[in-house]
């Protein structure tokens, strides 16, 4: 964690950036170790250029953040005090100070300038980043976990299915066997949808009932000590026709010529091309209107998208999701989604749950 | 919903501010009735002082937007579009606005000014809250279903207690429970605290056991058509001590005193003092270390806050949470919370379940 505080001292040094003062959970667990989410409170991390960063939680939370691992300075606060204010006595005088512009609201942002006085704001995000995306071998290990608990919920989705039981059945079963294994937080709403309700990129699950020749759509993850993961598998339910079949092979298809891409220096930009071009070719290119993929970590959703225009060059470390997806209405929805890691020559899918089609 | 939207526009002309932009869940439900968790994409209902609202959203989700009654004009985006561009090209041009500050981030104000120029920044939030504060027959009704939804997951979570049974166990039993009747969001993380666990107001559910003795905590709330509900019971397992019986009895006390002085025209700080003054007469009142209750609706917190210091005077159509507790370490954690509506000469409690101390 300390090296984590020294590197943001050494951009702020840099940059010349009196401090920074993070607040979201992300990057205050990615700093501190703890990990918390402090509703309407304030939760933040004070980093000043040179000396002690400050951690700031509400009062009742100061032993989890020392158990956490945080052996630095904690500012507590009641639901009277004013953490604002209680950092102003610790913190040295700033003229400048990097935010989460993507995270600070505009009130906490008037906040801190009514009490520390108008300053130079800069953006964090981009440094943080960059410093994210590349995760060390403990967030691996995480994020392995993530992805095990997952296919497990896949598993379990599957051995579920049943004529007449609906979406909702299968949901409220992942998740309470998830919960049996302490799982208490998923990375977003789970989505178990079934035959036409597939068929939208944005269905959401109900009272649709499981019937002979669905296809059913699960994507989901979990949270595991703060990191996440997201997979989504299709599978068939009884016999399904050729157009369906049809469907989920192309899917399958472009996201393996996407993932057989992997490796440090490519351009991400290009596996994004490389699963459309395969979608396309197939004669479904209006049917997949959504982006490849995108970073994952103590986020679900993070730096950096997959799209036709990031940017971004694969380097070893780096994790996100790679999932194309066809979505013809009134025929199947198909989306196949891997959490994947880019490893020194190439890389590992963490998920591993089957993707030749499984029939149920 | 015309009618709230009349209401933003004749608070926009009063004030002579050109246009209002809302952009959190609730306040674009309670605006449009079309209710949508955008994660990163912008969502947001632009209202100008005269003329129409025109609402912003994913153009996958128009359709529901549809569905769910809105009739106004409505922006779609693709992931590759600006949605604040396209809000240019049909929306008036203004050099004041009205936002919510405590939910816009400092990055998407940045964004609007740089597409629409600088301009005066007002906060909404007052005006929201004012108008959101007092509720609807319709919204009354939601409440209502949401509250009742709450009071079944405590009778689910009392048949599932068991020797040897954890805190997740039966966690995982509510949540099942409740998502087989159509619930798929809860108002927060559900807890489930047993003995020492609960005997701090910030613990989390894990893998202790429940055993004779104990007196164990449920605080949990459902999410219903995107009203909120929130209730905390407390319950014995076995036979429980003196000591554990008369902090029982204490907060319940607390919470019916309170609950009794509920009628408009009160100032909602004297519930709060009323509360504490019971628990601190008890000799317990360095163990109640939170403010007595909160606002209840779209959000699961929201205005008014019910503490010591609230200068809000209730009215009828109210509804907000009292919720008095008493922490002792090592002994009992015990928390009681109804959620309450001002009615035109008193009150009643949408959440039913008993609080008589039930034991198990």
């Amino acid at each position: 964690m300390i090296n984590v505080i020294e590197r943001i001292q050494g951009y702020l040094q840099r940059e010349k950036i009196d401090c920074a003062f993070l607040t979201s959970t992300e990057n205050v667990t990615y700093t501190t170790g703890f990990r918390s989410d402090p509703h309407e409170r304030w939760l933040g991390v004070y980093i000043p250029a040179e000396g002690q960063a400050i951690l700031i939680c509400p009062g009742m939370e100061i032993e989890d953040a020392k158990s956490a691992g945080w052996h630095g300075p904690v500012i507590g606060y009641s639901d009277t005090e004013s953490p604002l204010e209680l950092l102003k006595a610790q913190a040295e005088e700033f003229k400048s100070i990097a935010i989460e512009k993507n995270h600070l609201t505009v009130e906490r942002l008037e906040l801190i300038q009514q009490v520390f006085g108008e300053c130079q704001i800069y953006d964090a995000e981009h440094f943080m980043n960059k410093m994210r995306v590349i995760k060390t071998a403990d967030e691996i290990k995480l994020l392995t976990k993530a992805a095990e608990l997952a296919d497990f919920a896949i598993e379990t989705a599957c051995s579920e299915l049943a004529e007449g039981k609906t979406e909702l059945d299968v949901l409220a079963k992942i998740e309470y066997e998830l919960k049996k294994k302490g799982i208490t937080e998923m990375s977003f709403s789970t989505m178990v949808l079934t035959g036409e309700n597939a068929s939208s990129p944005h269905g959401t699950p109900g009272e649709t009932k499981i019937k002979h020749g669905d296809l059913v759509l699960f994507d989901l993850g979990v949270v595991y000590q703060g990191y996440c993961s997201d997979i989504t598998r299709t599978v068939a339910f009884g016999d399904i026709s050729d157009k369906q079949r049809d469907i989920y092979e192309t899917v399958l298809k472009a996201e393996m010529t996407a993932l057989e891409m992997v490796k440090p220096g490519v351009k991400a930009s290009k596996l994004d091309l490389a699963a459309r071009k395969v979608i396309e070719d197939a004669g479904y290119g209006d049917y997949f209107p959504h982006r490849l993929g995108h970073g994952l970590g103590l986020n679900v959703h993070e730096y950096p998208s997959i799209t036709a225009e990031s940017d971004i060059v694969l380097q070893e470390g780096m994790t996100f999701t790679i999932e194309p997806g066809i979505y013809v209405p009134g025929v199947a929805g198909v989306r196949i989604e891997d959490d994947v890691l880019v490893t020194e020559d190439g890389y590992k899918t963490l998920t591993k749950f089957p993707k030749s089609l499984q029939t149920f």
